[in-house]
C-alpha cells in the first residue's frame, strides 16, 4: 500500500484547479472573504458529493442535488458562500441559488448542471443575490493556482482557523494529490457530514466509484465527529476529480485501496482539526469504545457520551469525573454489564471494573489539562470497538451561539 | 371534577407524615443539610415509585425497588441523603444502602423493606455509611410536622431553590391533601422522571392503582422536562399514601379521575420548578409543538428542540434565531413538510410557512427577554400535540460542571 505523505499546498494542489476567494459583503465584517469559487479546468472532471440528513434542506444542497444528478456526476464548479446558509429562504432562496449557478456558468463557459452551489451562515435570513452575482466576474478573473488558498477562509464562520490538508503518493508509478478544505464549528452532527468540505485530486476517478468511496470516507470521519448534537441544514461535502495526474482509479484494483485510504486519512485530518476548532473548545476529545458487543452497540456508547454535556463540560474543567462518562453510556441503549466496564483517560484508569479506580487526582488532572484527550472505555463485552471525535464545552460557546444572529 | 387548590405547606402537610432534616457532613460545606428521613406513622400506608431507565443504577434505585416490590408497595419511610449518589460503587454502596434502610427500620420499629433509600450527588466516590448511620438517631428525635419542611431542602445538590407543592380538594365530600417535593438541577431527562421527587397524600390508595396513577402523571411532568440531555443514574419519583383522610380511592370511580388530575398537577408544577432551575438556567422554556401527524412525530420534535443546544443558547441571548428551532425540528426524524410549519415565541411570529415572518426585531427580543417563553410551533401536518419544559443554556451551566466533582 503507498503510503500518503502530507505537504502543504491548498484545492489547487492537484493538477488542474483553479480558485478564488473575494469579501462580497455577506457577512457582518467589512471586508471579510465570504464568496469563493473551485474550478477544474479539466473536461473530463468526475465529481460527488454527499448533504445533510436534515428534513429541512437549504436551498444551495437541493440544487446541488439536481446538479450532481442531471450532469452525471461531472460537475466542475463549486461557488460557496459564508456569512448567510440561504436555508429556510423558501422559493426566493432557490431562486438565488440558481441563478448564482446559472451565473458561474457562463463565466466558466461550462453548462449550468456542471456548477455546484454551497452556503454556510445564518439560517431563515434572505440571501440577496445582487451581493453574489456581482462579485463573479472578480471571482473568474482572480482564479489562480495561489488564490485558491483564499477559499478555506472565505468559508469560515465561527472557525478560529482554516482548515487545509494536502496529501500525495504514487500510484501505479505517478503522483497523486488529494486537498481537502473544510468548515465546521457548531452544528457539526454525526448522521451527516460536517457543515462544508470541498476535496479535489487529480486522481482520475469513474462517478460512481467516487461517489462510492466519498460515502465510504465519511463514515469513520466527518460522520463521526459531533460538537453539539445538532445537525445543519446544509452539510455538504464534495469531491472532484480532475483526472490530470492520469492514474485511472478502477473499480477493485490495487489503487483503488490506495486512493481510498488516502481519501479516509483526508478527511479524518479534517474531521479532527472540526473537532479541535468545535465552537469555544479548547480541547480535542477522542472517544475510544471497545469490547462492545456489536458495532452499533459500540457506536452508540461512543456518541452518547461525545454528546454528554456533562462529560465534555467537566474535561473543560479538567475534572475527572468518570461517573459521568460511565452514566452516559448507561442510557445509550447499548447492552452492557456496568460491573464490567473500565474507563482510561489517555493511559489512566479512573474507573476499574464499574468502581473508582483510586487513582492520583493531581495525575488524572494534568492528563486532562493536555489539548488532546482520549476516554477509552473498555465495555468488556465483545470486539466491537468505535471512535468519534468531539471537543470540551466551554464558556466560549454560549458566548459565540447566545447572539449569532444579532 | 373537583378544583385542586394551591396552599403552603411541605411533605407533611397531609394527614400521617412527619419529616426531618440534618446535617450529617455529606457535603462538602459545613453544616449544610444532607439527610433528610420522612415517615409515614399509618400502618396501612402504600406506595409506589418510578425509577431511572438508566443500564447503570445506583445502589439505593436498586434496593428501593426490591422493597417495594418485598412490601407489596407498603413502604412507610424514605431516607434520602444528597452529596453523594452512591452510584458506582459496587456491592461496597449496595450494602451502605442496605445498612441504612435497616438502621432506619430498627429507629422507626418497622420492617427493613417498608424502607425506601434515595441519593443524590456526585457518582462515583464512596459513600461513608457511618456518616448515615450515626444520625439517624437524631433524625428520628426531630421528626415532626414542621420538620418536615427541611426535607425539600436537604435533598439539593445545585438547586437554587428548594421545590415544594402542595394542593388540597374536595373529594366524597372530605380534603384530601396531596404534597410533593423534587431536586433537579442538572442530569434531568424525559424516558425518566427527574433527579428525586417524593409525593405525600392522606388519600386511600390500593398499591397497584397507586402503582398505575404515579406512572400516568409522570409522563407529562417529569418525563416531560429536560436540562441538558444526560439521563441520571439516581432518578427516582416516590408516592406514599396514608390513607388518613379516611378518602378511598377505588379504580375507575371519580374520585380516581380526581385524585389523578391532582397528583398530575403536582407533578407538573414541580417539573416546571425543575425547568425554570435548571442548572445555570434565567428562563424557563415552553416548546408547544402542535399540528403533528401522530403523537410520535410531535414528541420527538419538541424533545429535538428542547434538547438543542444552538437553540438553548438562542433564547439565553434573547435572539430570535427561529431558523435553529426549524432545523432541529427537521432532524428529530419526524415527517413534516418545512414550507408549512409556523413559529411563535410566546405570540408573535418568527417565521410563517417556513419563511421569515417579517417581524420587529426589538418586539421579539423583548418576547424573548421573559423569564417565561413558550416557543410555539405548528406543523400544519395533523392534530397531534407535544408539550416539554427546557431552560436556556448559559455560562453558569458550563461554570457549575466543569469543576462539580472536584
Amino acid at each position: 500500500m503507498p503510503k500518503w505523505v502530507p505537504l502543504e499546498g491548498n484545492l489547487a494542489t492537484p493538477v488542474g484547479f483553479l480558485g478564488a476567494g473575494v469579501a462580497a459583503g455577506i457577512k457582518k465584517v467589512h471586508g471579510a472573504l465570504d464568496l469563493a469559487l473551485i474550478f477544474s479546468d479539466a473536461l473530463d472532471t468526475t465529481s460527488a458529493g454527499v448533504f445533510t440528513t436534515n428534513r429541512v434542506v437549504a436551498a444551495p444542497v437541493v440544487l446541488s442535488r439536481q446538479n450532481l444528478r442531471a450532469s452525471g456526476g461531472r460537475a466542475r464548479a463549486i461557488i460557496v458562500n459564508s456569512g448567510n446558509a440561504n436555508a429556510c429562504t423558501g422559493r426566493t432562496g432557490y431562486r438565488t441559488a440558481q441563478e448564482t449557478a446559472r451565473s458561474v456558468a457562463k463565466a466558466l463557459g461550462i453548462s449550468e448542471s456542471e456548477v455546484l452551489v454551497a452556503s454556510t451562515g445564518v439560517i431563515g435570513l434572505p440571501l440577496k443575490p445582487e451581493l453574489i452575482l456581482n462579485r463573479i466576474p472578480a471571482l473568474q478573473k482572480s482564479l489562480s493556482v495561489e488564490n485558491a488558498s483564499h477559499v478555506a477562509r472565505a468559508i469560515m464562520t465561527t472557525d478560529t482557523f482554516p482548515k487545509t490538508y494536502v496529501l500525495r503518493a504514487r500510484i501505479d508509478g505517478t503522483s497523486v494529490t488529494l486537498a481537502g478544505i473544510a468548515k465546521g464549528a457548531g452544528m457539526i452532527h454525526p448522521r451527516m457530514a460536517t457543515l462544508l468540505s470541498f476535496i479535489t485530486t487529480d486522481a482520475a476517478v469513474p462517478p460512481t466509484l467516487l461517489d462510492k468511496m466519498l460515502r465510504a470516507a465519511v463514515a469513520p470521519s466527518f460522520n463521526s465527529v459531533t460538537i453539539d448534537g445538532d445537525t445543519s441544514t446544509n452539510d455538504t461535502v464534495i469531491v472532484l476529480a480532475s483526472g490530470r495526474s492520469g492514474v485511472f482509479i478502477r473499480p477493485g484494483s490495487k489503487a483503488a485501496d490506495a486512493f481510498l485510504a488516502g481519501l479516509e486519512e483526508l478527511c479524518q485530518a479534517l474531521a479532527r482539526m472540526i473537532a479541535r476548532d468545535g465552537e469555544g473548545a479548547k480541547k480535542l476529545i477522542t472517544i475510544d469504545v471497545r469490547g462492545a458487543r456489536t458495532d452499533a452497540d459500540a457506536d452508540r456508547v461512543a456518541r452518547a457520551i461525545a454528546n454528554s454535556p456533562l462529560v465534555k463540560t467537566a474535561v473543560a474543567g479538567s475534572d475527572p469525573n468518570w461517573g459521568r462518562i460511565l452514566c452516559a453510556a448507561g442510557y445509550a441503549g447499548a447492552n452492557f454489564d456496568p460491573a464490567k466496564v473500565d474507563i482510561r483517560v489517555n493511559g489512566l484508569f479512573l474507573c476499574r471494573r464499574g468502581l473508582d479506580a483510586a487513582f492520583d487526582e493531581a495525575v488524572a488532572k494534568r492528563e486532562l489539562e493536555q489539548k488532546e484527550i482520549t476516554l477509552r472505555v473498555d465495555l468488556h463485552q465483545g470486539k466491537a470497538a468505535a471512535r468519534i471525535w468531539t471537543c470540551d464545552l466551554t464558556h466560549d460557546y454560549i458566548t459565540i451561539n447566545a447572539s449569532y444572529r444579532t
